[in-house]
């Protein structure tokens, strides 16, 4: 039998108790004990999950040589100072998204956790969703071919942050997991945003993303706070297949079109219009796998068990936070200019060490 | 009984029979002649409708004191000098979209009818459908509010065509029934046009239109001639009602949302925050009116002769076709300049005059 | 402030926490005991509560007399004695479906209530969905006019039961729905009841209920265990609107079209040729009405409480239980003669006093 | 080249036209003729196929030897002396549905066209359409395994007919695609038929038939006049696989179910109680085949055409029409008897030669 490992649970708010409950139930965990600054919300946690140990300090839980790891849950501005300390202690890290408040500190932190050969693994809690661990292998085994482009919509009635626009609050999501299923994750060199914020509330409700992908390819995101109907789908065209994710229809969440547009081999070299009269359609088939009912949290803490005994990245690691939040912050200021491309920050591991 | 209006179909392509067949089934119509410089097609649209006159020569046609109108469906490069032909020639016009080949030409079509106190009409067919009228109607009746966004998806496998990118192709349908619903059309100072080539067919295949409209809403079409999943889905959000018009949902087409985000009236003048804290939920009933079952053309024809008769503008006047146009040709501009925002020229019917 | 009514959980299986957990949390009521022959399975249920009293006699609970009510939870066969002693002590008394086992035991349990001026509440939970309830108060005030016709499918994979039969499985929910919206309730003479067990299970697998109702219009019950396509939808008819409720569609659960078939007056005196003539249709607006977020047992233990205060038959007393159970006991015996339609024992209260 | 056989279209009513033009357009048939009393008619159909003979005169049409066959369009109470003619006359036939307006009249044409080695082919063109052929495929090469049931529903706002019931008008749909799909065609012993006239219309305008099937299975059929919500739905649920039929999603037409019910192989000697322990569900993959865009009365007419070349048996032969004949007549008697299953007169070619 596989030895567990003991995790830390740090930050018992909105998110804490799924992590507590999720590696309390797993057979790869100990939960060793829940951390936070308040002790009676520490305890309420521990007490729904048949009462672990609880702590009012870090530096307690950095310094017990029996946790191999923390999963870190606190607000996102105090993510750089703990998983910093975390992964000096020689601790794994698990962290909510986003995984730092600045792209520098993101990277610094990314930078760390290779230096001391220890995993960092940013909880893009989606992607180990079966609809999206499915659509990843179709991606990588080639059943969907050259990626053309990608259209995601979030849109539904939420309600309106005090702190983030609805591009930083719903479009994490959809970026994180575009970075998931593409091989080699978002590689878009720039990025545009529009937004709009009819009802004068400080912050854009309405927002676009455009991002141009390597090889002619797009990447589109439209979330909405103020839509009633509620639409959840993420289109990806192939040039062998198309992909739709409804993920509002428990009964067929993923169609693999079978249908497309050719292009006659030979007119690759020809001109334009030569190319036109070459194109040609696919009619075929449409198929909806069938996806196993698994939560997915409890699958992002068996990849962090994985990852850590197979001494690899994780599948979410900090990399991808960082591309994710790379591309946010672009947005960000493509926004401030009116929906002029941006350059999105150059944030390869490979660039910084 | 009213008197008919003598017409005359110029153009026996790929839309002239349509008219031919919709002004000789019309009450307020009476189908002089079908007029084209390949006589033998003029004659076989005329055989369709019961064997009216034919000619080659234009000329003729607008030499004929009998002819009040003539439609034209010719291609888009001679729609400026027939028009301004017939329109010299005291005729009254019915033009098929794109209005003319440049924002330039156009406005001086629209001009010319202004001066002359003649009927130029842009065939914008979709919007005479019933369920783009409906929309114009609950907008102009109030019952959405102010509007706050719209959205437009226009997607499915599409010919690619040999000389327009799909925002010709496509987009002119989203933005002329944009800018029939809007009170006013069209306001956009400036369109972001995104695009992807991904197939390298030498033109933008995938296609998205941001155009930021008056008091801080927002526009948004997106086209697709690679999607394997056919949609055709307009939202249009309102401060008290949001409307969605699913197309190919013939037993639901339009459904009326009284749902939305309410903002207390007394924090318009708080803070932000203080904002944010006052904004709450509708969730109030759906509600699909019941449409008609009408050809648009028929709308159209009906449309074309009531303006002539009442001496007004028409719903789709020249001016409407001039704003698409304008829009086209800045996104053209916006596309080559890789997303930038580009200004929409001002072509407002008082700019010229 | 109302007084709160002691209530007595009797019986801690499948149903029993969930009947204790409302309990425990509605404004009307105190749960003052949760009483099992296993007094281990009785803690488990307290102790998801917050700790009630537990016990192992239910004389001990029918003997106190703080309690006034008890909610039955336990086996089918078992509610007859249950019932009839709680009544007999002077508690009111709500009971899981069905009923009784057999109609003249439930018969018997209505007439006890009736005589002992206690209120029977029979937990047709279904009923107190906020989509059943509307439904019950549009064809209450009219909006559907005369009822035509019911059509109910409720078909899934479903796990073959050991003992029952699909009819006996899930008909009980559409027919105990049909009886609450109807006024007046079922009042079927006959019913025919067809089955099929084509994998040889013992027991029919796949089944129809056909019920004639006063005045020409018919109910119809599908039932199926054996499809992997879940369709849970109603259809209800009416002279002046038709209502569509389909309980897989969260966004648009009750549609109510303002369409149907329309005789002119006067032909209602001529012959049929001369009626079919008369006939038209209407097709007006679809109307979907909001619905609020409720748990249904939590209006459950409402409507008990409320029938008890205003001492009043519950609006699913136990008459109704017992139509329910006679419409399942006629269709057994159809089901046996080979799907010839038999005779629903009349079991209005009227009747046996 | 094969050889065109010359066909004359008799009666030129309302599906006279059709015909016309399929055969018109066939590369298997020459039209010769279009044969009505009523010679204008006659005239006004030719006209729109370019102008081909016409005749008031069968027998003229009949003793002409260049004709091969005739296609019957006239009402069904003339099928009969028509057909029975040709017959006699050496000539193939194809008849539309009903085959003959009695049971006995049918089998007597059935007869004829064995003893005279001609082709006898029943219209039941919902048979030919793309994706009922692909039903049949996919029964035919045991995808679905053995059948357990099928349910079909038809129901719309329609018009009340003057001389037919809801049964007779809708249900042959469905009775003669079930014939079809199922190997060997239907072979009910008994139908039950209920219905309803809650408009009093003189006639039922909302019907159900149950149908036990060989080995267990069953089939049933829904068809209403009065449900504003339009439905045409069929599930077959087999023992490898289920398919569902939503004829009014041309995006998905059919789907496939990889899903079902198991048995263990080793209960099915055991008793009833172990065999429900050894069911368990299979949850795959979902697939829908892409259908290919065809006139289902192009196909009808190429059957027509093959199965006289290859001296066979039509796929819908008149056997198959008088099948679903037999239990159009059950029905009816089931219906007066107040939905007492009815046997369905055994009617196959074997028992009446």
């Amino acid at each position: 039998m596989t030895e567990r490992f003991n995790v830390a649970v740090v930050g018992a708010g909105y998110w804490g108790p799924n992590l507590a409950r999720n590696f309390a139930a797993s057979p790869d965990w100990n939960l060793a004990v829940v951390c936070d600054l308040d002790l009676q919300r520490a305890q309420q946690v521990s007490d729904r999950v048949g009462g672990v140990p609880v702590s009012q300090s870090l530096d307690d839980v950095l310094a017990d040589p029996a946790i191999d790891a923390i999963a870190v849950a606190t607000p996102a501005r105090t993510h750089h100072p703990i998983v910093m300390a975390a992964l000096d202690a020689g601790k794994h890290v698990s962290v909510e998204k986003p995984l730092a408040d600045t792209v520098d500190r993101g990277a610094e932190m990314v930078d760390r956790a290779r230096a001391n050969d220890l995993v960092l693994l940013t909880d893009h809690t989606y992607c180990y969703t079966p609809a999206v661990m499915k659509i990843r292998e179709l991606i990588a085994d080639g059943s969907l071919g050259d990626i053309l482009f990608i259209d995601s919509v979030r849109i539904n009635l939420g309600l309106i942050q005090p702190d983030v626009d609805v591009l930083w609050d719903l479009a994490p999501h959809d970026l994180s997991i575009i970075d998931f299923v593409l091989p080699g994750g978002i590689d878009a060199a720039t990025v545009a945003a529009h937004g709009a914020d009819p009802l004068h509330t400080g912050k854009a409700c309405v927002g676009y993303l455009t991002l141009p992908l390597a090889g002619g390819a797009i990447a589109h995101v439209h979330v909405n706070w103020l839509s009633p109907t509620k639409i959840r789908q993420m289109v990806i065209g192939g040039t062998k297949r198309t992909l739709v994710w409804d993920d509002l229809n428990p009964q067929q969440r993923l169609s693999v079109y079978d249908r497309g547009v050719d292009i006659a081999e030979q007119s690759k070299v020809t001109t334009t219009d030569a190319r036109a009269a070459n194109i040609s359609y696919r009619l075929g088939d449409t198929w909806s796998p069938a996806l196993p009912e698994q939560e997915a949290l409890s699958n992002m803490t068996a990849e962090f068990a994985a990852s850590i005994r197979e001494k690899r990245t994780a599948r979410t690691d900090g990399a991808s936070g960082l591309r994710v939040l790379s591309v946010l912050e672009a947005a960000k200021s493509s926004l401030g200019a009116g929906g002029a491309p941006h350059p999105v920050q150059n944030t390869t591991i490979e660039r910084v060490s």
